[in-house]
Order: C-alpha cells, then structure tokens, then sequence
C-alpha cells in the first residue's frame, strides 16, 4: 500500500478543513466597525483553530515520514484522526458565535482531544506495525508532550463550567506547546 | 495515461465531500444542551456517511492498486462513481433533517445502490481491460460482499417505507461488513 | 517549470468545482415527494455541469499529456481557463432555480463559451512553446470539435431568449459530442 | 522533510481558497438584468482576488523552485502565508457587497498588505536556510516589485477612507504588476 497516496489524502482534508473555516466567518451586514466588532470573538477562535490544524498537518507530516509500511489499520486509524478534525469547523463556528458560553467551549476541547487521542492510537498503529526496532517509538520516546496535551484538554473541558476564560487560556498553552515541530522526530529524520 | 492523476483527481473529489459533509452540522442557535440535542440525527448520519466515504476511498485506493492500464472507459466509469458519491452531502444533510420520513432514508439509500454499481462497473471495465490474465478478478473472485451489498441497499430502500430503523439497521450492516479493507485483494497485493 | 504541479492544481481546483456544485442542490424543507419535486430541474442541470466539468478534466488531461514545456504564458492561461470554469456552480444553481427563464440559460452559456475559448488560448500557447514540429498540434489537426462547440454555444446563447429548451438541448449535443476522450490526441499517446 | 508535500499542501489550499470565492457569488432572487446588475461589484471583486490568489500561487510556485531545503522555520512561515490568504474569500465578500464603502476596502488591502509581508518572511526564511550562497537572494535582488506592492498597498488602505476608488485602482495597479511571473527568478531556473 502507498504511502504517499495516504498522505496525499490527509493533506487535501487538512487543506479543505483548514480552509472552509473561513466560511465560519459570516459575512457582517454593515460596512463599519460597528458591525465587524461582533465578528472578533469568532475571529480569535478561528486563529486558535487554524493553528491547531496547521499543528497535526505539520506533525503529521513529520510522523508518516518515519513510517515505513502502511497496512489497513494504519489506513482506518488516520481516517479516525480524519473525522475528529472534520469537526473542528463546526466547533469553531459555533464557540466563535457564542464566546461566553460554556457547553460551545467544552464541546470544543472535547472534539480536540478526541483528535488528540486519534493521534495517539495512529501513532500505536504505526508503531506496532514496524515491531520491537521502531524508529517512530525511539523517536517519540515517552510522548510526554502527547500525554500532558490530553490531561490539559481534559482539564480545559471540566473548567469550561467554571469559566470559559481558563479553557480558552490552556487550548492556547497546548497549541503554543506544540507550534514548534516534533523536534525528536525531526534530529531523527536529520540522522 | 496515468493512473496517477485518476487516482489524485478522484482522492481530491473524496476528500472534499468527506469535508464539506461536516457543512451539513448547521451550528444551533443557543448554546446549550437543548439547542445541541437536535443536532443528534444529523450527527449519526454524518457518522454514517463519513464512515461510507472512507469505506470507498479505501476500496478504491485498493482496486486501483491492482489496474495495470488506465483507458477512456475506466475514466469515466471512475467519473460515474464519484458523481454518484458527490450526493451523499446532500441525502446525509436531508435524512439528518428528516430522521423519521421514509422518502429521505430512501432516497439516502439510493445514492448508495447507485454508488455500489458505479463501483460495480468500474471494476468490470477496469478487468475488461486487463483481459482473460486480469489480476483484479482473481483478487475479487465471486464479489460475494459486492452484490450481497446492493442486495442488502435494494431491501434497505424498500424498508424505509415501512420503519425507517430497518433502513438504517441495514446501512450500518453494509457499513460494518466493509470497514474491514478488502483482505481479497490486500493478499494479491502483498504477494 | 514542472507540469506535474500545473496539473496538480488544475486536478485540485476542478475536483473542488465538481463537488462544491452540490451545495446549489439546497437541502428541501419538506421530506416527501412533492419537497423533491421542485429540485429536480436543478439536478438536471447539476448533472449537465457536472459533465461538462468532467469533460474538461478529462480533455485537460489528454492535451497536458502532449504538453512537453510550461512557461508563464501555459501558467496564466491555464489560470485563465480556471477562471471560466470557477464560474460553473454560479451560472448552475442559477439556471437551475429558474429553469423556465432565457437570462440564466443564455448565462449559463457565456460561460461554457468563454470556458471553451480560453480553452482554445491554452492549446495555442502550448503549441506555440512547441514550435513547427509540436505533437499536440500534429494530434488535434484542424480542431474541428473544438470550433463546433463555439459554434454551438454561440448559437444557444441566442435561441435562449427565442425558447430555453432549444439552448439546453444544444449544450447536451455538445456534451455528448465530447463524452468521448479526444481519441486523436489518445491514438498519438499510444504511439 | 520533502519540499513536495509543502507545495502539496500549498497548492491545496491555494485551490480551495480560489474556488470557494465563487460560493460569496450568492445566487440571485430574480432571473432578468436587474437581478443580475447589484452582483456587477462582487463579480469585480471577484475577478480583483482570483487575479491576487493566481499571483500567489504562481510566485510561490517559481519561489519553492529555488528552495533546496525545507525546515520547521519555512513550513510555519508558510502556514502563515496560507492563513492570510485564507481570508480573502471573507474580505472579497465583504468589499463586494459594501463595494462604496471605506471600511472593506481598507480592510481588503489589509489582508493583502499582511500576505504580502507573510510573503517576504518566507522568503527570508528560505533564504536563510540556504547560506550566504542562496540561489534565491541572488534571483531576487533587491526585491523593488515587492517592496513597493506593501508601499501600495499601505498607501492603498490609508487612501480607501478619502476615496474607494482610489484603493480599487491601487490594488489593480499592484495585480498587473505581478501578473507576470517573476522574470528574475525563471532566467535563473532556466540557468
């Protein structure tokens, strides 16, 4: 199986994903700065949702390129990740129009770590195909920046009751954690 | 021609109904539970949908795997799949509306039949060019899963106009019988 | 220059015009036979477009083959015909909301005119990049089809505001006339 | 890492982005002249960000020609590249339906000013990855075309509040000026 039609595929979901975000963005009725103030809540969200796209499309990227062998459980565990990002446009349409709610808040962090975990179960499968000498589990080592992105997902979902401001500060920490690309991934790729 | 491009040019057509699909969850007024709850049916079908997609562009990424010569007929029996394939945003977004109208399940389930032989026709003129030695056909054999499919799609439809549940009981059926890649051809392949 | 990223984007930008085409089938408010009726001139014409599109990615195709050079004159009317095609969904929802009307059928028209006349200005400048020996020029020969389908554009615009069914019935001549791949520039392929 | 998956990914997005701008081409109540007449803007505007989107792709296309390495610097440069140009669909609708007022129009250059300066950090990005002999800085020279289409375009966003028409006729102005592909950098490649 090819891996380069897998990531051919991932990349034009990304892509698209990232990009009808931007239909989220409603068109504002006025033409004053009146009418474009409402429009910033939904703006910042559709920041946060970029960069957190361009995040696993860049870590994905560097993950596939340590994969040697493609098999149908690699194939399903990708299209998993694929739909839990699928969400992320209504998501952020839907914090962005209700930015001082907490249920739109919570479901947001919900479908992000829902993503997160696909990530991590593609990164298992991918692991276990390519057995005891993996260089994709040398490269990842014990994934602590994997796992403490899942505690503070959880975490931002449970204080979404409290006060959105605190989930909207930790979906900003995770996404700043891990704006840099996978630096183990990428000395073992140079190597 | 190359094989190549058909199967670039059909992943892109894939990927972007897989995407546009989540243009169907119209983002709820209110921001709380009660304004989530209607959503539900239209996020089953999604589900379902999405699960579909992947299911066809696996297969397809399979077949493909096993065509040796791309022709004009396969070009537009491949064209004739995606056409059928490029309705499914629109019977997802109008069952997901409608959980409980027959038509809508219906018509949802003909899109699908449609889809399964265009798919049908695709792998016979994708044999039919590979001649009496054709390798698809060894790999495929019987098609015991295809036609138990469209079989299972034709009895779906009907039901739908005595209790929609029978439909969708049966489109998971079909749903679940293939998200398993097609082992057939898989082993062709690894040979 | 390197051909496989223009037809890369050329892939990318139709495989998104032929699916986006199904957001103008809007989802109908009722879920019974007499909600669907009044869709159905559109998806005639969604059928209609969807060909078209797929005969010019199809032709696209079979001339990029004969293609040896890309410069910026190939870049800017290849976008240039891009633009035309972009242009289809419009004049389809359209026409198809107002199936009994000459302006959106004349509309339609201009488009696929323009469409094909920036077609032609593609073919020129990658015969020109060829020079006196090219192979595409030496595979489409005086282009007969190629004038025809102008031709015939030309006259449905027209006959739209005399009856639209005349207009409708000239783009279907057309379409079918073009359903088969250029078997000319197919033939020089094979040799 | 492979500069193919980042022009990939790239030319994805650029296409997605170049084809949804149609869907702020909203489909007309009525189906005669005046219906058609108020879109006569928004199909300008239309015309003015498909040229910019074309430009882009085109530039970035020859730019990527002459980058030997891609490294996590380039791809975030790139990511934020794409997500200024993300939002020309918003800002063409915008402008195009208040087409005489100040506000979109200084709010259009504003993207285009912000994608221009995203412009020029990737290419010090790859420039810098490239050392003291980077075949880019010497194609590029002093970069004149670039430095003074973000002098237009501020001079363009600061004019749009005393006239619209002013802005309208920078932002041609600086179109025609890249409408040639960069000539510096395709003598190079052509070396």
């Amino acid at each position: 199986m090819s891996k380069g039609r897998l990531e051919a595929f991932s990349d034009g979901v990304v892509a698209i994903l990232i990009t009808i975000l931007v239909l989220e963005l409603r068109i504002p009725r006025g033409a004053d700065w009146a009418a474009l103030r409402p429009l910033l809540p939904v703006f910042l969200t559709y920041v946060l949702s970029f960069a957190f796209l361009g995040i696993y499309w860049n870590n994905h990227h560097h993950m596939l390129h340590l994969a040697d062998r493609i098999n149908g459980g690699i194939l399903w565990a990708n299209l998993h990740l694929l739909f839990w990002l699928s969400l992320v446009p209504f998501t952020t349409g839907w914090m962005g129009e209700n930015y001082w709610a907490a249920l739109p808040a919570a479901v947001y962090g919900v479908v992000l770590l829902m993503a997160a975990i696909a990530y991590t179960i593609l990164q298992r499968a991918i692991i276990a195909g390519q057995g005891p000498d993996s260089r994709l589990a040398a490269a990842i080592g014990s994934d602590t920046k994997g796992k403490l992105s899942i505690a503070l997902y959880a975490t931002a979902i449970s204080l979404a009751f409290v006060n959105q401001w605190f989930s909207d500060a930790l979906y900003i920490v995770v996404a700043l954690m891990w704006l840099i690309p996978d630096r183990r991934i990428e000395s073992r790729v140079t190597e």
